[in-house]
């Protein structure tokens, strides 16, 4: 199979290994670990062309292009990564790394503990936005990117693009906020809570050691991933892609699948549930959970807001109910009322959250609008 | 501890035996079966002042007063039911009735199936609304009710209430359908998916047979309670209530409860887990995800109200956010298009899907204004 012309083609996943311990917000420490990461494109002699790309709750480093040439998926956003895409793989060097903590590559809690020579499972420490942000910085140095031309994510991902603009004003030209929030709402939390709840009591959780039972909680995985999926799509979305249609045309009065959108979770949590680490996935949730850069400040997001040198794309989209256009004001007008550069782009989308991954025209455009003018800045 | 002077005071269940078999929608027949039902106020000369009160998906015939003087909590309706009180127990004879397949006293899965002489489990049939329904017809004919003055429900208790008026259009008066819908969206069934999924999958299930085991699939009901708790709170009202409040006041980089959000609905699941039977939960949701009126006229809302010569009442809170004001404007249009007598409200509330167990002024003024004009019709 032969890639198409606005493919990256073939990629390869590679690893940086860290050995200077990282103190982390929870005050834990990490003495070493390794992040797996993937570029696309090409650093300019300046150094001034690279973007990074952040990854959302259950995303990776893989983020364009296939392994094989037979591989049936391409990395998470193919559609907007590659020569002639938005995020324009002949102009910029395209950076993904997979989260510490993850189940990708990237030391996490199915990693070996150096230590005990079992997987680190519970006593893996618990990860921050602020964590990630500084181990993608230590990357940065490793690839020779004083300053990111962009750092781009969508949900927990655009957490970490703000987080970078907070972190390291100096080191970040644009943060694009796509789809997220300044901090969760109690019913993001509770949500998150019940994901957590569906894997903490799943009898095959073990306390978070069950590799060396040589089960994995598969059943509170899957249920976390149903839940999941609902908040990611819009009602309506859902309405006009599933509706009220029946597997097989009529009610079958028992509990087996029924509802065409029952098969359809249910198939998502079942996939998910086969390859994703159940750890993990809780050290996700708590990262999206405490991340709330006003906290330091008594709550006031715009003195939070103060340190970022970056410019701002904060983009939302209609039917997002999970980070609904309103979260993505707070994050605006916060910016706005610190005397920040942003501009605010409210994308007519049925896709609900999930949006940030589609195509929608408007998206599209915008997305690619934007890059065309930050890769006009670096001579990219 | 003496009653309040606007309480029904102490009240008493009673039962009701059946033995004539019922033909139910799923094919299945129960040959018989009883109900608990309770009664506040009294019946008037000719049998025309009869409220019924339909239950939602966790409720009973338990609707207003206190078994004991010390009873903690008063039945679930109480606040809307009493003498003085919106239902105005003075004026109006008011029947509350645990639905068949429930699991506080009327004949359920947690019964002893006489066949076998254990509990029914896995083979107590599915109900559906208008199974209900006609059981509800059956223990009017007890009660010497040939018409209710109204039949008044929320939530699944709304869906009962409207099929009341086409199941039996000349026994019902006035049908109060309140915080309902004429039929799930395909993200309604989606959660009461997840949530069944909960507890089909609890390895304490066993499918269905869980009474001869000695356990209860707790884990999966509190999963299942605490999503449905997050449905019917509104967004803003559990922000405005738990915020991002914290128990210990700093995080905790762990798994145990931390946001006073997770307290509270783990709080809601662990009680709800003590009580409720699973079985009776699971057949709860499916008659919710069935219910659907229009489906045998082609999907025709409208062709489906024909038969009604109720009037109806549709109210609808505008923080709902599981049977949102949307909904209930489905069911108003169709009723309009239908040539009925329909009045329709919309309440400003921050409370939800529970609104419509909550004492809103403007809710509280509707009901008592409405229902004035319905004992005034009665001479109630």
């Amino acid at each position: 199979m032969t890639s198409a012309p606005d493919s990256v083609g073939l990629v390869e996943a590679q690893t940086a290994h860290f050995d200077t311990p990282l103190a982390l917000a929870s005050g834990s420490q990490l003495d070493r670990y390794t992040l797996c990461f993937e570029t696309y494109g090409e650093l300019n002699a300046d150094h001034s062309n690279a973007i990074l790309i952040c990854h959302a709750l259950s995303g990776h480093h893989h983020v364009a292009g296939r392994y094989h040439p037979d591989d049936k998926a391409a990395g998470w956003w193919d559609n907007m990564v590659g020569p002639g895409k938005p995020i324009d793989t002949r102009r910029f060097f395209v950076v993904g790394v997979n989260n510490l903590g993850g189940c990708h590559g990237s030391t996490g809690p199915s990693s070996i503990d150096p230590a005990s020579g079992q997987p680190f499972g519970s006593r893996f420490p618990v990860m921050t936005v602020p964590d990630w942000v500084c181990t993608q910085a230590r990357l940065a140095d490793r690839l020779g990117i004083e300053r990111w031309a962009a750092v781009i994510g969508g949900s927990l991902g655009g957490m970490q693009a703000l987080q970078w603009s907070l972190a390291y004003p100096d080191r970040i030209a644009h943060a694009l906020v796509i789809a997220s929030a300044p901090r969760l709402s109690a019913q993001n939390i509770a949500f998150n809570d019940v994901a957590r709840q569906a894997i903490l009591t799943d009898p095959d959780f073990h306390g978070g050691d069950f590799y060396a039972h040589g089960v994995v909680p598969r059943r509170g995985l899957r249920l976390a991933r149903m839940l999941g999926h609902i908040t990611y799509l819009s009602d309506d979305g859902m309405g006009a892609k599933f509706g009220r249609m029946l597997r097989s045309g009529e009610y079958q009065y028992g509990y087996d699948v029924e509802f065409e959108i029952e098969s359809y979770l249910r198939y998502q949590g079942d996939k998910f549930s086969d390859y994703f680490d159940a750890n993990t996935y809780l050290l996700m949730t708590k990262a999206l959970d405490y991340f709330d850069p006003a906290a330091s400040h008594q709550g006031d997001l715009v003195a939070a807001l103060k340190p970022a040198r970056a410019r701002f794309l904060v983009a939302a989209f209609t039917s997002d109910w999970r980070f609904s256009p309103e979260r993505s004001h707070e994050t605006v007008k916060a910016l706005v009322a610190a005397g920040k550069r942003v501009a605010y782009a409210e994308i007519e989308s049925a896709h609900g959250h999930d949006a940030f991954l589609m195509l929608d025209p408007p998206y599209v455009e915008l997305m690619r609008t934007y890059l065309n003018n930050v890769a006009r800045e670096v001579n990219a």
